[in-house]
């Protein structure tokens, strides 16, 4: 374990994801190098957390071990075209983006895929992060679990088709479900009721999935077929055409989920 | 507070909320005098777990100070019917039901809605629940916020209209975020990923609204404007259609509500 954590890192990305992992990785005794951003106070904010260098020109980024490449998924590609030639390992924390986006441009790549929300002023424990890590050549794939095994209990080798899917899934999981905290307090705001009056219904919900499946989960009008609440509902939407379509679409498939069962 | 406690109740209907109101009421002290349902099992059930009496007749209903009607929406109007001449205090735990449900049938009456989501195999601390009452007079919205207050810590005075308002927030925060895990766990199940892998990020997604608002919580392909990932995301979804309309409504109603901020 001492050469494991003897490879070097280098930051590619100081948002969200780039902050989180650096400081996990950093606690459990790996040396990042360096960070590069092309915005100068992100690059520079997150190296003095991780008492790391920094750079906004990629021509200056440092020979390491292991690249992490925490991008905009449209930023990822471009940023690749203009790397001077570097040893090490490329991988990158993106759901969607297939592994094989290095190809062109480096002969050792990999994923390594942390499926959870990060957000800048929120501690986060890795510990229980699902891990998902992918690479071009066996012996990358263990270095990548090795690495992984150190931050979170839960790390998965799994394909680039099949992450996409988990990525899918988690947008239902996460970007949907806080849209749907979104919708609800709207509702209260508009009539001066404090959104807070839902913070325990939202964590029962979410606490009920770890005893039963979404499934047997399901309450509310549109399983129990309560058409007179749900008439009664879409009236006091009757100013808010995105809230009813939603009410509407959302009551089918709850209705259309259940009859599958 | 003695005197408090020497109120007789009888409960109306065996469901998940009769349950949890009936045991937390009893271990608060309060007498279950009887439990109503129209089915036996469900009546007894109930009556045994409190130590109370049960009938399946509503000629039978025994005197009380206060009966909590916890019966289908749809149902309790019919019920309210058939009841014999009564004594004390009714009250339904009903979200869109309006409090004057009952002013053809009796002269005392109110609402005692908790705002949470029942299930009948988990325990609940009724502590933590929101609990929103209204009467149709001083004293019993007395009676019942020293009732309610014996159960949880959090007491409102609310009107029906704005309670209506409330279930259907509650819609949303609950119902429909419950969809969202389904539609998610749909997605990883399909291909042989067990669901659980979601939890962490289910939980985290619950827990950051008590520190940010919903809107600053916002992450995902939507909110970013990210086209190439959204359009990936449909295509995986081409053979679920409802799927993929819940999906392109989300995303335009994301990328709605944060121009609105």
């Amino acid at each position: 374990m001492i050469a494991l954590k003897r490879n070097k890192i280098v930051l590619i990305g100081a948002g969200n994801v780039a902050t989180h992992l650096g400081i996990s990785l950093q606690k459990k005794g790996f040396e990042i190098v360096q960070v590069y951003s092309r915005t100068e106070e992100s690059a520079r904010q997150l190296a003095e957390k991780l008492h790391a260098g920094f750079t906004t020109d990629s021509k200056n980024i440092l020979p390491a071990d292991v690249y992490f490449f925490s991008l905009p998924d449209s930023v990822l590609p471009g940023t690749l075209k203009t790397l001077p030639d570097l040893p090490g390992l490329f991988v990158h924390t993106a759901g969607s983006v297939p592994m094989t986006v290095f190809a062109p441009f480096h002969p050792r790549y990999g994923v390594f895929y942390p499926l959870q929300t990060f957000s800048k002023d929120r501690e986060i424990d890795f510990r229980n992060i699902p891990v998902f890590i992918e690479a071009n050549n066996p012996e990358d794939e263990l270095l990548l679990r090795q690495i992984a095994s150190e931050l979170s209990d839960s790390v998965t080798v799994l394909s680039s088709e099949k992450r996409e899917y988990l990525h899918l899934a988690a947008v239902f999981a996460c970007n949907f479900t806080n849209h749907m905290y979104v919708q609800a307090s709207k509702i209260l705001e508009d009539r001066n009721l404090p959104r807070e009056l839902l913070l325990p219904l939202i964590m029962e919900t979410a606490e009920k999935i770890k005893t039963l499946s979404p499934l047997e989960a399901q309450t509310g009008p549109a399983v129990r077929r309560d058409k007179i609440t749900m008439e009664r509902h879409l009236n006091l939407l009757e100013n808010d055409v995105l809230a009813r379509q939603i009410y509407q679409l959302l009551s089918r498939s709850i209705v259309f989920s259940s009859e599958q069962q």
